[in-house]
């Protein structure tokens, strides 16, 4: 049960956005910039999932994770797979070295980003990453440690089971983060 | 040195926001709502920047950290016992006994959002704290653990000393976090 009076039947962070929608709709905005609209700018959108979820999967947090799987699965020809491994371990999964790479940063923010070392930005920029790259894998980490602690945090319903997060994931994939109505 | 070519001559996270303006502007509006605008909604906004200081100390971030005690200590009529104190214990300050009880919530998120019990929670509300202060300290911790890891994880210069966040302090606490220009 959330720990404050939530709507009911809403789902994970979409409980907290509707509770307060002055700060929804900032917390929108980013993700849309981060995730969504940027997608053409050196890594893909779906690159862009595959850090959200990965980085969720590390804060524990299931429906951040489920959702962004299923959003980087959807760009990904519906393929669960490639989540599934980079999740489990990224070392060895099916990706270009410039992800790995950025994966690694991805790793360090998410326990504190004074653990991310001038080597790991070298080894990045090694392999392909500029540093719009970079900017965007840590502001990525950093603010999934924002979003997994809120939808923790308040304690929200976040149901088990992968249908609802497929749906989730094909619109979040597909539509962005922005609402309709502002 | 910044893990990235960062403009100059700018302190902690200002240099990220000029670096990437369309990310600058939803995270300068979330602290704006959050720590700000909503100055008149149960909590104030002098707690609210206590809550910011606070987490950020247990994140150490140096910047975050000395820039939201400035902006607390401003609306504290200029007096840096009090932020001093609550970073360093937050439970023997003077404060009152809900603003402890949800500083002990903050502490929880800034570990992980799973961590936040019903018990914390049902001490809150016994100490006055309603379901909007409860969630919007359940997202000021959880925001400055992103703006600490994004400060932090680019390696952004962080000048020491006092002097320059008191200014900055100042201006945060006067006019709040978002730009003239939009």
């Amino acid at each position: 049960m959330p720990h404050i009076a939530l709507p009911e039947n809403m789902p994970g962070i979409t409980a907290g956005f509707a509770f307060r929608p002055e700060t929804a709709k900032p917390m929108r905005d980013l993700a849309h910039v981060l995730l969504h609209e940027s997608g053409n700018e050196g890594l893909s959108s779906r690159d862009r999932e595959l850090i959200a979820a990965f980085v969720s999967s590390r804060n524990t947090c299931y429906f951040c994770q489920t959702s962004h799987a299923a959003a980087a699965n959807h760009l990904n020809g519906g393929d669960a797979s490639l989540s599934n491994h980079i999740v489990r371990d990224y070392v060895s999964a099916p990706v270009s070295p410039k992800l790995k790479a950025l994966l690694a940063i991805a790793a360090e923010v998410q326990i504190d980003g004074k653990r991310v070392t001038p080597e790991l930005v070298a080894e990045a920029r090694a392999q392909g990453a500029t540093d719009h790259d970079i900017h965007d894998t840590v502001l990525i980490a950093a603010a999934f440690c924002m979003y997994n602690r809120y939808v923790d945090g308040l304690a929200t319903v976040q149901p088990r089971g992968e249908e609802m997060y497929r749906d989730m994931g094909k619109m979040m994939a597909e539509n962005g983060y922005r609402r309709a109505d502002g």
